[in-house]
């Protein structure tokens, strides 16, 4: 499962995209692929999480977004308001498990091409609310909550969960 | 149901303080208070969103969080990394529909006190991620899929859903 973040810009986004980045990599994503103005800083607090908090994470910039959808090998999934509810689509997406998936969340402008590239255009609710949000409610859905207890593997740092307070275990 | 937003900072929480009202009334809160720096622009941008799509949504600020969560007549959760996985709470939490839930979202510094007052301190995963992801997934599972088939009265824009295209009713 990878992320494609469409039209990164440093200034306005940087805040949202590494909220995006980070709840794809806590809610199951393997990789994510940015396109846009090409930022250091939001690549290097997403690489600091991973090697804080562990697991195979990895954030790739793209000069093209177009590239990235034609030459992929799977099928692709489009979030945005205008598509077709997610409960209709999820089980043809989870159909073939061996197909790789490609998520394209949109930033500020998504091109109308990216409607039409798509496999599957879909809506989590047909109202405006955000990307991030999106994203996690797709994740959650499609992994059926099996991500919310996924293990991190060679995390430096781990949560002690706790009913009132904070422990994190070094 | 209403959400609270911890110490908003409008130089710098703009976007993600909307994102996640947005999330909050796309995915069935009815009313949100924030407390922090109080921001003219963030609540305008909320109150368009709603005359345009519909719904009862409000947004309004606080000074002091914590004299919303002391007189608060119902239950109080907190949205953090460090608390009870999610899915060992929800059946709790579900238990007395009639009691008025207060969802507490942090922003950059939570005050200790904060898991004290909470009635549960709740990890939607123990990884860092959002405020908005984990709300989303908050909500979705507490309203068990339910709030993406919400109905938004008065609207006066309408998504036609689409398997690919956008198309909006007016």
């Amino acid at each position: 499962m990878t992320i494609l973040r469409l039209g990164h810009r440093p200034s306005r986004d940087v805040r949202v995209s590494t909220h995006l980045l980070l709840a794809a990599r806590a809610l199951g994503a393997r990789r994510a692929i940015y396109t846009g103005v090409r930022d250091p800083g939001l690549e290097e607090s997403v690489r600091k999480v991973c090697a804080d908090w562990g697991g195979e994470f990895t954030v790739e910039h793209a000069s093209s977004w177009r590239r990235v959808v034609r030459e992929w090998q799977g099928k692709v999934v489009h979030l945005t308001m205008y598509g077709l509810p997610i409960c209709d689509c999820l089980e043809q997406i989870r159909g073939d498990p061996s197909e790789k998936l490609l998520v394209v969340v949109g930033g500020s402008k998504v091109p109308g091409e990216v409607y039409g590239l798509a496999d599957w255009n879909i809506a989590v609710t047909g109202q405006p609310h955000s990307e991030v949000s999106a994203l996690a409610v797709f994740l959650h859905e499609l992994y059926e909550g099996r991500e919310l207890l996924l293990a991190s593997p060679g995390a430096r740092l781990k949560v002690v969960p706790m009913a009132h307070g904070k422990r994190i275990k070094h």
